[in-house]
């Protein structure tokens, strides 16, 4: 967690605010309630951020309909120099999508075209929300590989430039898995803008990283066969046992599952709609399942003591228009903290096959404190592992910090979710490449500036 | 390796060679030339097997059409104690379809009527051919979640009884993990024998056990969904390589895979097929793969000096009909066989996560003497691994049993091909509910006499 000093923002710009008049036939945004609002996200999740981000906001915005479009509002602004800040719902933790020196929002949530799906792989423009994807793919018999708890909002470039899989990640890793992610076409910022296809390795050079080294037009994905998922809560009568039960599934091969989520009894008496499935001092997991895997992972649950609360197939679910995936990943978190507004959350990677007895050490530690969340997925290197999005009662930075730190010592590592500084968030590193990628693109400096410590604001956007 | 003195078979027994008359109505074998074919299986792999079995057969075999059938042959065999050994298409290599006491075989090939698909579940009876399942199953949009390399032959039957899994194990690991079979129907070997159905590990307890504990009539496995594979061979200039390749390709969570088999080049100089697309030297990695995972894998493999040097597409495939999965798993041994009759094979069990460094030191040790060949795959425990079916120049038995000894110093389990008892090729380990199972479902000890030590050959069938 690093503070950082930056003034209030200023009156806006001349140069942004002049873009409206010379580029008439867009959808600009100039009402500054509007604009506030396009330029936060759930960053407020942290009261770091929170405190730090308030009062940024962008000059103007701008919704886009085709590249034709976004193509002359880039140009206008490497023209003038004027920040860009890409965003698709905001429905980012970490200020991705706040500005930090006025300029443009580029808001591609118009920017939503389904492109086509050919066998297993899929392509659409980067403003398509992850919903109405696997809405398009479903008659394919596809559906997107991951699916942050945001899906109904979320849109695909966001999840690729700030998030990280999601629901799915169990089976197929996170989204920066080889394999996942297949090309990308993006376009430079630039007088003459150029617009290219990367392919693999160097189209993941774009993702993660904030939007700050190129602007992501559109994506293309490898898909998962489409499966009518089962959506199941298990209690368990202590933590250990869903724990054990959570990474015993977790692991297990022949269990087809998108979704293994653990939560301790203190998360549970944060969100009634699952508390009340419960008895006190039980945990639980919500599953999402193949159907063939149901008499499986319901025997597992048996041996450690569990009972499945309630259960719903696929049609139950599309009819409810309701899902679990909705109370997991940082959905937990949000309903957490509407209830409570003195949470704050932590972000953690524990170690694959060290896991289980890590988590165990922490809730005896910390509980009370910091209240469990565990997400189980595949590592980068295919091992099952969980990743932890905790709850935290807040006291002040300096015991968040704390806390943090005794995770690090137990060898738990910290994705800081209180840090907008992407090298921060990260432990200081970046991969060279992702630079060299920035200076192809974005020559300027003038994507979402602030945000790469690698890289020095724009001159005509220095801190105000 | 364990010797065990078995006298020769006897003359027809009266009471088996007695069952065509009292049930004349069914398809009876009892030319002596077809009832010893087929009282073998693949055996002969091993010099060991090749020798203790060799003479080895039924009095009479018996290919019943319905359930009817099956269960009136059952009857008679139990009420005049004749030892029944039950066999699909006879592809196994341990001689677990060899009678060692006479009696009947009940060839369950013609037992092969597919039942349905609902929804990621299938149904067949057990005699059915694995190809003629996927072939039904695929209008439905799914396939088979594991297929041995003799899948053209080989019944699911069989593949439960004394199979392990094969391509699609490195998906969903081996057979026998959870979630894989869902349910059997079975039979007792009794005068009025009784037929239950068997549910998630109840079932499995009829698993890989020969045919010695009840006769499975059907079985309901979980399916995965059809892919339309890409086939490629990729060449590399070292073992090193391939096997890295092979290990990280295995472990990759993004990408989508059913097979992954490394042969060293000393495999590749023995089945020219493969031999002539690679260079002296060189090793080579068999792959299926989703379409969508071909550029990830592509990439991979280039990072590792690899090239590809074979692609065919599913259509392709299925035109030529000619597959890579038959250069595969126990066909790869078959291949080399037949080119060379010296040789024999062992098959190992590596560590997760030590499994390429216990490789290499296993080539630098006994490079030439044993030929490695590794199938990857997860294990029960989820973790991506690799098996051995190391090809071995056979001197003598000693000298066999020592390089077994090689391995399981080295930490590598040996599961012993050149055993036909069950325990000996489990390190002398078998479940106690699978003795209870028998005691349940045989208790005359009919079944498939001679095969486990941890249940007396039934009094009519003493060796003989």
């Amino acid at each position: 967690m690093t503070i950082v000093d930056i003034a209030p923002a200023p009156a806006p710009a001349p140069a942004a605010a002049q873009l409206a008049h010379t580029l008439p036939d867009l959808d600009w945004i100039t009402d500054p309630a509007r604009v506030a609002r396009l330029s936060q996200d759930f960053a407020w999740f942290s009261p770091v951020l929170k405190r730090q981000l308030a009062d940024k906001r962008a000059d103007i915005a701008v919704r886009p309909r085709s590249e034709d479009e976004i193509r002359a509002v880039v140009a206008a602004c490497a023209r003038d120099g004027v920040p860009i800040t890409v965003r698709g719902s905001g429905t980012g933790n970490y200020g991705q999508a706040v500005p930090l020196f006025g300029g443009v929002v580029l808001d591609l949530s118009g920017y939503n075209g389904f492109g086509w799906v050919r066998g297993d792989v899929g392509r659409a423009q980067a403003g398509i929300r992850l919903a109405e994807f696997d809405k398009q793919a479903r008659p394919h018999g596809c559906e997107l590989r991951w699916l942050p708890s945001t899906f109904r909002s979320a849109t695909l470039g966001g999840l690729f430039g700030g998030g990280f899989g999601g629901a799915g990640s169990i089976t197929y890793g996170p989204m920066a898995a080889p394999g996942n992610v297949l090309g990308a076409r993006v376009m430079s910022v630039e007088p003459e803008p150029q617009v290219l296809e990367l392919r693999g390795a160097e189209a993941m050079l774009l993702h993660h990283v904030y939007g700050t080294n190129g602007i992501v037009l559109e994506l293309e994905v490898a898909l998962a066969p489409a499966i009518p998922w089962l959506e199941c809560v298990a209690a368990f009568p202590s933590f250990d046992a869903g724990l054990e039960f959570s990474s015993l599934l977790a692991a297990a091969p022949g269990i087809v599952k998108k979704e293994i989520c653990f939560l301790s009894s203190a998360v549970l008496g944060l969100i009634p709609q699952l508390g009340d499935l419960v008895q006190a001092g039980e945990s639980a997991v919500l599953l999402l399942l193949a159907p063939s895997s149901e008499a499986a992972a319901q025997a597992l649950a048996q041996r450690h003591g569990g009972r499945i609360v309630q259960r719903r197939d696929d049609a139950e679910v599309k009819k409810s228009n309701r899902t679990l995936l909705e109370y997991t990943w940082n959905h937990t978190t949000l309903c957490a903290l509407k209830l409570d507004k003195t949470l704050t959350y932590i972000q953690s990677r524990f170690q694959a096959s060290k896991h289980v007895a890590q988590a165990k050490e922490l809730e005896r530690m910390l509980g009370g404190e910091v209240l469990m969340h565990l997400e189980f997925l595949r590592g980068m290197d295919g091992a099952a592992n969980c990743s932890g999005l905790q709850l935290v009662r807040y006291r002040d930075d300096a015991r968040l910090e704390e806390v943090m730190q005794i995770h690090r010592d137990l060898g738990v590592g910290i994705n800081d979710p209180h840090v907008f500084v992407l090298e921060d968030g990260q432990q200081g590193v970046l991969d060279p490449a992702v630079l060299a990628m920035k200076a192809r693109l974005d020559p300027q400096g003038l994507l979402n500036p602030g945000k790469l410590r690698g890289w020095p604001a724009a001159p005509a956007s220095a801190p105000r």
